[in-house]
C-alpha cells in the first residue's frame, strides 16, 4: 500500500494515523536546477526520500510543500532567476504551522519535516514552533515535531566516496553531485546528463548582497558541477541517508 | 514536450514564457472524497484538466496549489473530517498572490487559475486582486488574470446527459458523478468503485452552522453518490470542459 | 423596545444577552446600486431584515458591518466603480472574528450572520471559523454560529411570483427586482424609480477577469433591471424570507 | 441634498467627488455610555457633527467607522464591560487605511477623519499614514489627510460656560456633560435623563493597569456625571465645535 | 548588583524573577531631539528612570524597546525628519506583546512598561492587551501589567518650579526643559547646551495633517526651548517622578 | 566623534548620511550565555564589532536590534531557558524591513547587517528582501544591502590558533571560546571566568526536536566551554574579523 497520504482514501489514512503512524512532511521548492534537471528537484527528492523512510518506520508521507522559500544566491543561485518560483518566509511558516495543526487534529502525535530545500529550514522551524504554541494553548501536549534536512544524514564516509576530490559543503551542492545522483537513481528520465555544465564550483562571498549581483551565479544556475553524478552514487546516498533518518525517527519517536 | 512547469528545466520554461505562453495555475485541496477515491482528487483533476487545456492553447501549467481552503459542509462535507487538510483563507490568498507576482516577474502576462476545489474560489480571487494592486504599484500594467472553476465549463447539454435523473447543483457534486467519472477516465487505478456508497444525496440546510453538526454529512463523506459514474462520462466531461475553457482562454487572452 | 443593539443602553443590552437572546449580525457594503438607489442598500436591507427576524425570535441585532468585501463584476458590477468602497478580504474576516469574540465575551451563545452582500460570504465564514478556534482554545465550547444570505430564504414559489418571465440567478440580482422591491417597501424615500435603467440583464462570462473589462458591466451599474420592482413584491419578499429565516434560527438554536 | 455618502446614489456621489468635495470620515464606537444613553453615542455624534461641518464646507460624509478600538478604563470605563464591542488596534488601522485608499481611488484629494471615540485616534493616524505610504508608492502624490477629535475644537470660553465648577479633562468626559448635552440636542429621544447617575467623577490613576480593576470604574460606566447636561449646552457645543472645525478644514484644504 | 537584565547572567536573572521581582520595560525611540541632544534620548531616559525606580522597588529592568512608533508632528516634530527612525504601530505592538509573553514564561507576574516616547503609548497598550488575551487562553491568569509614561508622575508642584512662566503641556515638551534637564543630570556629556535653539514654543494646530507641513516644526526640531534646563531641575524631576512611580508600582503590585 | 548613530544628534547624523556613509545595523539577542556572561552578549558584541568596522570604513552604526529570533537548541541552547527573551521570526523580519526603509528615507544607499546571533540570519535576510521589494515599488533603485555574520570573517589560520585542539563549528560556539574571548577583550568587567563551566561540548543530533528535550543542553547553557578563552584571543579575533569585514564592505560598496 502506498505511503503517500494523498493517494490514500480518507478512511484508510485515518486508520493509519489512529494506529500511531508518524507523519513525514516533505518540503521542497520550484527552483531552477540547471539545464539538466527540472524545476521540482527539491520537491520530488524530499518526497521520495520521505517515502523510503516512511516504509521503514511505518509512517505516512503527507502531500508535499511544493513551493518553498526564496532561493538565495549562496545556496541556490538566487531568486532573480526565471523559473524559480518562491514564497515569502511568512507564507512558508504559515503553511508549516497549518499542516502541523491539521495533522494534530487528525490525531497524529509524531510529525517530522523532511526538508529538501536549504532555504526553507528556518521558516519551517518557526512554523513548527508557532504550531506547538497554539496547540499547547488549546490543550494539546503530546505532540513531538522533528525537523531535518536529508543531506545532514549523509555520513562522512559516504561523502568521501562521493567526492573523492574533496567536498565543498552542502550549500554549494545546488544542482551538483548529490542532487543529480539522486535524480539519476530515482527519476532518470528527468535528467539529461548531456546538458550538465561541467564548470568549476561557484565562488561566492561569505556574506549576502541584495539585490544579488547576477554575475556571481554561474550561467548554468548550478553552484557546482553534476558531471560526476551517477545513479550508483544516488542509490548509495538514498540508502545511507534514509537508513540513518529512519534510525533517528525511530529513536526520537520511540517507535 | 510536457506542459507541466515543474517537469521542465528552468531554461526551457523561461523560453516558453518569453514566447508568450500563458500560465495556468491549478488549485486543489487535500480533502476526503469518500472511501472510493484518494485525498488529492481536487488537485490532480485540476492539474490534469489544466494540462489538457494547456496543450490546446499553448500554455504552461504551474506546479499546483496542493492544499486548499477549508472544506465546508455544504460543498465538501466539512473540515472536521480526518484526512481533510486545509489552510486558512489568508494563506490561500497569500499563496495565490505570491504565485502571480512570481510569474509576472518571469515575464508572464496572461495567468489563469484553474480551480478544482469549490471553497478556494474567493480566496484565490482576493490573492489575484492583491497581486494586481501590488504589481500596478510596481509599474506592471500589462497583466491579465482569469479565474475559473472547471465545472462551470460543463454545458447544460452535457449535464443532461450526465444526470438523466436531474442535477442537484455543483456544490453537492463532492465525491459524486462528476469527480468520480473524471477520475475513472484519467486515474482509474486510483478509484475503487466497489467502495462507492450509493446513498441518496445529502440534505443540507440553506445556511452554514459552525461548529458543523457532523450528522448532516453522510457517513461516506460524499454529498451525492458516484455510483453512476463511468469513464465514458469522464471522457465526455473532460472534452467538453477543456474545449470550452480553451475557447474562453484563447478569446480572453487574444491568443 | 428596539431590537437594535446600538440603540440600547449597555445595561438593557446586557440583560437581554444574559437572558439568552441570540445576536444577529447584519453584513452589508457600500456599493453602487445604480442611479435609482443609494450606496448603502446592502447594509440597510440586511439590517432591517435582521430586525424583522429578531422581533420574531427574540434576538438582538448588532450594529452592522457597514463596509464589505470588494464588489465583483459577476455579482456587483466590479470594484472599479466609483462610490463602491470596499475592504480587503482579510479585513472583513477579522471584523467578523472580532465581533464573534466580543459577543461571546458578553455571554452570547447563539450568533447569526445575516449577509446582504454576495461577496462577503466566504470572508464572514472564515472569520466565524477563526473565532470558534480561538474561543475553543480559550475554553469556550458552547457557542453556535449560523451564517446565511437572506435571499437564500426566498422559496421557489415566491421566485416564480416575483419573476414571472424567469429568474436569472441571485448573482445577477444586483440592483434588480429583489433589492429594489425591498427598498420600495422598507425605504421608499430612498428609491427613485424614474431613474431605473430598464435594460436587459448583463451578459457576463462564466469566469472572472482581472483587471475587469469595464464594458461588461452595464452603464447603470445594475446587473438586471429593477423596473418591475414594486413595494408589494418587497413586502412579500420580506415576509417570506424573514419567516423562513426565523424558523431556521429557532430550530437551529433550539429557541 | 443629503451630505451622507451612503444615502447618495453612486453617480451623484461621484460627481461631488470629481467636483472636489472633501470626504469626512466619522469614527465612533459601540461602547457603553451609562444607563441614560445608547451604545452608539460616539458613532452618531461624530457622524452628525461631521454632517454639520460638511454642510458648511461642501464635503461628503462617508459611512461611519461603526466599531472602534477597545475602550480604556481611563477614557471609556474599560473594555471588560458588557455592551462595549471593540476591535483590535490593527483592525481599526486597516479599516482606516482601506477607506483612504478607496476614497483616493474615487478621486478624493482631501480627506478628514472626524473622531468621536478617544481611543481610536492613534490607530486612525497609523492607518492614514500607511495609506499615504502605499498611495505614494502607487504614484498618488496629491492627497492630504486631516485627523481631528471633535472635542478638541471646543474652545476655552465654551468650556468655562459648560463647566462652571471646573473642567476635569476630556478623557473623563465619557458619558458626561459633553456627550449627554450633544445627545440631548441632536437625539433627545435616545437619552433618558432620569437614569443619569449623578455621582462624583471617577478617580483613576495616572497609569493603566491590565487586567483592569473593575472597581475603579463607577457602576454607571460613566466617568463623570451627565446630570448638568442640557440641550442648550449641546447646541452651543455643536455650533462652536463645527464652526471651528469648518474653519480649520477650509483653511487646511484651501477650499 | 545591576538592575539591568541584559547585564545579568541568565541564572542570576532567573533567581530574581523566581523571587518575585517585577519586570520594568523601558520603551523609547530613535528620534531627533534638536542639535543639543542625541537621537536616543527617549530610550536612555526611560531606561535610567526605570533603573532608579527598580532599585527602589526591587525590580529588574529589561533591555529597552530601542526603536519606537513614528514621531508625530504635534508631539515629536514629525516622522519626516532625518535621524528619526521609527517602526509601524503593528511592530511596536507585537514587540510589546512578545516581551510580555516571554517574561511571563520566565515566571514574572508583575510587568510595567515605562514609556519615554509619547507616541508609543497606545501601541504598547495594545500589545499588553493582546498578550493578556493569549496568556489567558494558555491558562496564565496571575499576570498584572502596568503601563505609564514617566512624565505623568511629575506633580503640579514640581511643574510649577520647573516652568515658572507657565507649562505648555507634555506634548510640546519634545526636546525642551524636561528632557534636557534630565539629560543634563543623568548624561551631561551627551548634551551641548551651546547648541540649544532658544526659540518660542512651536505653534501647532489642534489636529494632525498628513503629509506633515514641514514648516510647522521649528528648524531645531524641538517643540519648545530647552534653554532653561539645568541639571538641578533634572535631579528634581528624577527624584519626584521615580519616587511617585515607585509608590504606584509598590501599591499596585502589592510589593 | 562617535560612530554610533544614537549618540549623535540628528543634524550631525544626517550630514554623515548625506555624505555617503554606509549604515551598519548590529543584530543581537537577549539570550542566556552561561553563568559567566551576561544576557546581551550577542547585542554588545555585534555592536562593538560593527563600531570597529565603522571606524575603518567611515560608516555609521545604527542603534542595535536588541532582541533577536528564538534561541535554537543546536546553536543557542534552546528558547525554553529562562533569561532568553526572543521574538517571533515575523517580528525580526519586520524590524529589519522597517529599519532598511527608514535608513533609505534618510538617504542611505549602502546598508549592512552585522549579525551576532546565529538564529537571526534568515529572518534578517527576509526583512532586507522585503524592504528592497517595497523600495523598488516606491521608485528607489540605488540601494545595496549586505548581510553578514561576524564569525564568518574569522579565517582558517585564526581558527587554528584559537582552537589548537580542533574546531567544532560556529553553531557550537555559543558561550564558548569565541564569544568569551571577545567579551574578555572588549567588556572584561562583564565576564566572570571563575564561573565558566569547563565541560565537554554538547552532543546534539543532526536535526531539531520540538519541544526541545532540555537534557540535551548542558546545564551551563553553553554548547562548548569558554575555559580556554583569553583577552588576547579576543583581540586577535576582533582585529582579523573587523579587518576582513571592512575589506568586504569597502569592496562591495565601492567606498
Amino acid at each position: 500500500m502506498t505511503v503517500y497520504m494523498e493517494e490514500l482514501d480518507a478512511f484508510t489514512y485515518s486508520e493509519k494515523i489512529r494506529a500511531g503512524a508518524p507523519v513525514l512532511i516533505p518540503a521542497g521548492s520550484i527552483e531552477q536546477h540547471g539545464r539538466h534537471m527540472p524545476l521540482h528537484v527539491d520537491t520530488i527528492l524530499s518526497r521520495r526520500i520521505a517515502g523510503e523512510t516512511a516504509r521503514e518506520v511505518g509512517a505516512v508521507v503527507s502531500a508535499p510543500i511544493t513551493y518553498g522559500y526564496k532561493s538565495q544566491q549562496r545556496s541556490g543561485g538566487g531568486n532573480h532567476l526565471p523559473g524559480t518560483t518562491s514564497l515569502d518566509g511568512e507564507v512558508v511558516t504559515t503553511i508549516a504551522k497549518s499542516l502541523v495543526n491539521e495533522f494534530a487534529r487528525h490525531g497524529a502525535t509524531n510529525i517530522c519535516f523532511i526538508n529538501g530545500h536549504f532555504e526553507n529550514y528556518q521558516f519551517l522551524y518557526e512554523g513548527a514552533d508557532l504550531a506547538l504554541r497554539e496547540l499547547k494553548s488549546a490543550g494539546v501536549e503530546d505532540l513531538r515535531i522533528m525537523l531535518l534536512s536529508y543531506w545532514d544524514f549523509v555520513d562522512d564516509a559516504t561523502i568521501d566516496r562521493l567526492y573523492p576530490d574533496g567536498f565543498a559543503g552542502w550549500d554549494l551542492e545546488h544542482g551538483g553531485v548529490l542532487e543529480t545522483s539522486l535524480m539519476l537513481h530515482l527519476f532518470p528520465e528527468q535528467v539529461d546528463m548531456t546538458k550538465v555544465d561541467d564548470g568549476p564550483p561557484a565562488i561566492l562571498p561569505n556574506y549576502d548582497i541584495l539585490p544579488v549581483r547576477p554575475e556571481l551565479t554561474p550561467a548554468s544556475g548550478c553552484l557546482s558541477s553534476g558531471a560526476d553524478a551517477t545513479a550508483e552514487k544516488g542509490k548509495l546516498l538514498l540508502q545511507h541517508a534514509s537508513a540513518r533518518m529512519s534510525a533517528a525517527i525511530t529513536n526520537e519517536f520511540g517507535l
